[in-house]
């Protein structure tokens, strides 16, 4: 009745991360508490391209990617209560944790330790290596299952579940809203939804970008400044203001950490939610006795707050700027290398599944 | 009245740091709220030893070092208020700030843009370089010169005034208390008061050190737990289970931070008080990735957190581990000899002021 096959494109190395084949693939073993969706839309993130381009290691190839998914709940396990099936639902970028540890009791199931990201690792205890969304259809826990509400497009929602979650987590976390000042450095997928989010949320919202180039952008986007790091002693008129910074930039190459701390209020918080490829930063303790500043990085998100920003989208209107392409193997090669080259903005979602999985 | 002058033991050079010359020295103006203080006892800290041997670089020497005093308000400025002539009293390593700005206003007056600390800078808008209780007196603001409550001895407080504080401070900040786990790094002098006041404050308090050594003494002090760095997986069995954990350590030589970081709990706080000479860390976002944890640095404390902590101190009976060593020139020398090689359990205090200043 339903099936235990589907479809979707996959990479075979890292030295061929533009050579998208498509292939026949498994599920893994259908659960009490799974839910099957049939795909609709795909984002297309950064973590996909570090992936199959090898920048973050070896994977295990070959590998479907993508984990910015939404589509329609098709089948629902016996004890799903979470989700109906005919509903529109998005999964991101983890499927599984235990929910019993005290982080998973605590909305921290992104820190569980046996949580299980959506692609490119092993389904426990099998030798299934899980593909994400570039594909016809997605199997995963109810948890990890979102309604959308209706007032959301299913293009522009599809970035929100891994990208937009990612700068939406951070910024609750850490106190973000009204009479606070708050900045984003980094203005591409995760950052554009930094400060979408950081002003729908009430914050006096600044963004943080090398260049003038991205200025009139952050503007439409509704930052209500914007700073360029190429503009000198950029830092001084800022020292000790912020009350957060969400660091999203994707490269730590040149960056003067201690200009960007000098920016933030006593015991701030820097948090980035990049994983740059390549060398650290160096830190030092004095970078941090001016301010009492903490930097740390933030992991996704929990569903409690999924649920949240979804509902935020919706009743404030909140648009993700969107290029649409249409998956199909040109496509995928296409947004994949225009990805890496940073060429967008700033999120591509991948639309058309109809045409190509039937 | 009223001295111009005093007496104290200055360094001429980080090439002559163990050579002390006592010498003639002049207060910096005395202002409507400053406080004079004759000095009965120093505690000899490692900022001493880092400052007189060059270690944070170049300081305006000659230089009479010493923050952690106790003696008698013998002068008292026509504002003051919160002082008494003739009481007991403290003073640390910081003397002034505006007490008007936003960070003073929020008990932040150690992260004032215009903070001046007790020695080695100059008074503004004068050529005179302040000098530190290695002397016979000491003048500052009233807001930094903090009544010793009587249970409180004078050679076992004088160390609290800057180690205890330093130790103290983001205790409090970040939660240290009941069904809190929480971890000292780091055996010195500002580690056992870690550790003392950790455990005041009704924490699981945990001591981590590099050897065994100190195991003893970790447990005399009243830690729940000791952890020792050499030990195979030494940080296995407490993942994610630390709350918070001070870093006192005075070098990160060697220091596997990861590893350190693997014992906080969601969101936990690794906080450093040392300053380390030489190269500072390599950090990459992937060692936060797992707990989204934060490190970051804690300089000194407030007026009130002083007060509280001396207060903690008077009521639970807690007493410093501390060597007393009469000052003279051959008694400083020993001090910060010993001091730069750690060899004190846990703090010198230098006593015997009225025999050498009269």
């Amino acid at each position: 009745m339903y099936p235990e096959t589907y479809e979707g494109f996959q990479i075979d190395s890292a030295e061929s991360w533009t050579d998208f084949k498509k292939r026949e693939l498994k599920f893994k073993p259908f659960g009490d508490y799974d839910v099957d969706v049939k795909i609709h839309a795909c984002g297309v993130c950064g973590s996909d391209v570090h992936t199959i381009t090898g920048g973050w290691g070896p994977k295990n190839f070959p590998l479907c990617v993508g984990h910015e998914i939404v589509g329609e709940a098709i089948r629902v396990g016996p004890k799903v209560t979470l989700i109906k099936k005919g509903q529109r639902v998005g999964v991101g970028a983890q499927i599984y944790a235990c929910l019993d540890c005290k982080q998973c009791r605590n909305d921290n199931e992104t820190y569980c330790r046996h949580q299980v990201d959506t692609y490119g690792g092993y389904w426990p205890g099998t030798d299934i290596v899980l593909q994400g969304g570039y594909s016809s259809h997605i199997r995963a826990h109810e948890h990890w299952v979102f309604p959308i509400p209706d007032a959301l497009e299913t293009n522009l929602v599809a970035p929100m579940l891994c990208a937009g979650l990612t700068a939406f987590s951070p910024l609750v976390r850490n106190g973000c809203g009204p009479g606070k000042k708050v900045g984003i450095v980094g203005l591409g997928g995760i950052g554009h939804f930094g400060v979408l989010f950081a002003k729908a949320l009430g914050a006096e919202t600044w963004a943080i970008s090398r260049s003038h180039s991205k200025e009139a952008d952050a503007k439409k986007l509704g930052a209500d400044g914007f700073i360029a790091t190429e503009d000198k002693d950029w830092n001084e008129p800022h020292r000790m203001t912020f009350d957060l910074i969400v660091n999203t930039a994707n490269s730590s190459e040149g960056f003067d950490l201690g200009k960007y701390l000098s920016l933030l209020d006593v015991h701030a918080h820097w948090v980035s939610v990049g994983l740059p490829e390549g060398e650290g930063q160096e830190v030092k303790s004095h970078m941090f006795m001016e301010n009492g500043c903490l930097i740390g990085a933030s992991h996704l998100g929990s569903r409690k707050e999924t649920l949240r920003m979804l509902q935020l989208a919706a009743d404030k209107g909140i648009k993700s700027w969107v290029e649409e392409i249409p998956i199909s193997e040109k496509g995928l090669a296409e947004a994949v290398t225009r990805m890496k080259k940073n060429d967008v903005r700033y999120r591509f979602t991948l639309t058309g599944y109809d045409k190509i999985f039937g």
